[in-house]
């Protein structure tokens, strides 16, 4: 067991009709100016936010607004986002939406007292220990940032996702209605499935000395998301369904799953090159083609955690422990097929993918390695599981 | 699933020797003046007030202290507390211990600025807005108040346990060494995992339309102590098992298994009844007691998730629901036995319990019922109980 700090800061308000509070939750922080960032589209067509404008409105909350989030959130708009909350004096950022406009959120909201541009955040060229508050209202379950102390941008002129991990980044508050998902299209739901599995699995297959809690919490996560995956696929409305995603998406990534165990994310900086390179490809449907891929590389290096996989969380119990965890990839890779997620880089939309580029992107022209405590992700294993997924 | 509000403000600072950094911690919360409280005898003994106290030194943060928090902590210990930080002006009070130290600490922390009694809050007489944050040094598994918003007091004149529950009792900060309670006795741990494990076993049972998440996470809570708790007391130095018991008991009363569920605790408010009575009864014996007693009253109205109970946590796996539910109590009973619990109130220390006065002390002379969703705890439900423990 690993010493830790744990701390989650975000105030969770959830259930049906709660984005109508928002004016109201915000008072209750003494906050009086925000500026809204969210994406295109559903949250203006669908009223929303014109429903949390008339609530901010009605506890005289003032508001300003940016829309135009997407997936893959870039540094031009965060830049936007935050001139705005200068010029509008804001008090927090309320993003409405999913990890993009989150994200966006929260990079202009930690930049707020830092002179420079917001990319020396990521880049590690400034630390700030300050910045205006976030709120969120979430739209989709997916990407767990409403309660993570992550965010990630792209920064288009070098196709690089970038990253940044602070306390700062913790939302105040995060408003979830599960009500608020039921239009999220079958596909986007499916990625976000795979988004939030991923976040745990990345966690799980840290290796640890023994089952740790931590380890549990994770298989329960999984076991629910699994649950409520086909249900919430075939009856977009189930508001238990809804819930129980939602709740996993958010607790999958804010650190429960992580307690005394070292964290790091390999399938998660793949992918990133990826969808760095590839700006169209959504990041869950990245991690459905990579992950599995991982796997059936990483098995044999530590049968033991990747057979418990398979017996505790994907049901799979054959006698011989490998077997038996390669039967458990594979299942969870027919999971992945069943939510109509793509299996290879050609599904993806990339028959030919620069695979060179990347395994230099990813290792920084081979003089990175990123860590495995198992076996490191040096430039030939990651050449090796990018090329296995063509 | 029911709508929640979720709100873990306690900062955690987990892993060995983290005590030592006792005032560097309180520094970084702009806090200069505190209080210590703590129990008799060990806290002194051992070192571990003189280390925290150079700790403090160390960073110029000016200490109080008042010693004497005894199992069921009582109100006059808690008013003298109270006096104690008026006189010294302090900013934080510092609860180095278990449960009883960390209650009395939030009761006088809530009333500091009340002019009237401590006892006007749990008797609901007035309602705090407003308190000093408390801080604890964590040194037995058990209570869970470490990250609770619930606080319990004793007062001796009427036999009474009183508790409230309110945002302002969760701590500032929990410091945790596993370390620290490597000197528990065997008896005292055994209390500590029967307490963690109720307070994961009643929300457990508060029947839910479905298996929810929460229930999952309680499932993994159980299992992970019942994993840990046979090698804490073989080997009471074995520091994984002695962390596995410190995060279960702080997660098991943190809010995370009961998410989207209604909460009660009707096995915790007979205890309350028994050990308000009878003083010397520690709390965590008290339910080792009673809630194997509960659930075969009980069981028959719930069968499935008493089943599943069997089958998640004790690993029972006969096929009629009804006798795998009662079979998995029955094994959740010996699992108790063999951690040395008493299993009736005569082996308690109660050979003749006056079981009328409980019963019109726990339905207030049959006007209050004790709800359970299931089936009512009223005056002749509570008398079946009471009697089959004798």
């Amino acid at each position: 067991m690993k010493s830790f700090e744990f701390h989650l800061k975000t105030k969770v308000f959830f259930g049906k009709g709660e984005e109508n509070r928002t004016g109201e939750i915000i008072k209750q922080f003494g906050i009086n100016r925000v500026v809204i960032h969210y994406g295109l589209g559903s949250v203006v067509k669908s009223g929303l936010l014109d429903r949390v404008k008339k609530s901010l409105d009605k506890v005289g909350i003032h508001h300003a607004e940016l829309g135009g989030a997407k997936p893959n959130p870039e540094i031009g708009l965060v830049r936007e986002l935050l001139q705005l909350a200068r010029t509008e004096k804001a008090e927090l950022i309320l993003a409405i939406g999913g990890g993009s406009a989150i994200d966006s959120a929260k990079l202009a909201a930690a930049s707020y007292y830092h002179d420079g541009d917001p990319l020396d955040i990521p880049y590690r060229k400034h630390k700030p220990t300050k910045g205006l508050p976030t709120g969120v209202i979430l739209t989709i379950a997916a990407a767990g940032s409403e309660m993570s102390n992550s965010a990630v941008v792209t920064e288009p002129d070098t196709k690089t996702k970038v990253g940044f991990n602070s306390p700062l980044n913790q939302p105040l508050f995060a408003i979830m209605n599960p009500e608020l998902t039921y239009t999220v299209s079958p596909y986007q739901t499916a990625i976000g499935i795979v988004d939030m599995m991923m976040h745990t699995l990345e966690r799980y297959f840290v290796p640890s000395d023994k089952l740790e809690l931590a380890d549990r919490f994770a298989e329960s996560i999984l076991k629910a998301i699994m649950e409520a995956a086909p249900v919430a696929l075939a009856q977009p409305d189930d508001y238990d369904a809804r819930s129980t995603l939602m709740i996993a998406s958010s607790w999958a990534h804010n650190g429960l799953t992580s307690i005394g165990k070292p964290v790091q994310m390999p399938v998660h900086m793949m992918e990133h090159v990826v969808s760095g390179l590839y700006p169209e490809v959504p990041h869950g449907a990245g991690l459905a083609v990579l992950f599995p891929a991982w796997c059936l590389f990483y098995y044999q290096y530590d049968v033991a955690k990747f057979n418990q996989f398979a017996r505790n969380v994907m049901d799979v119990h054959l006698n011989d422990p490998k077997e038996n965890a390669r039967e458990g990839i594979l299942k969870l890779k027919r999971f992945f097929a069943s939510l109509g997620m793509p299996l290879t880089l050609t599904a993806l939309g990339i028959p030919n993918p620069d695979i060179d580029w990347m395994v230099d992107k990813l290792t920084n022209g081979g003089t990175r390695v990123v860590d495995h405590f198992v076996k490191p992700l040096d430039r030939e294993a990651a050449k090796a599981i990018y090329a296995s997924c063509r």
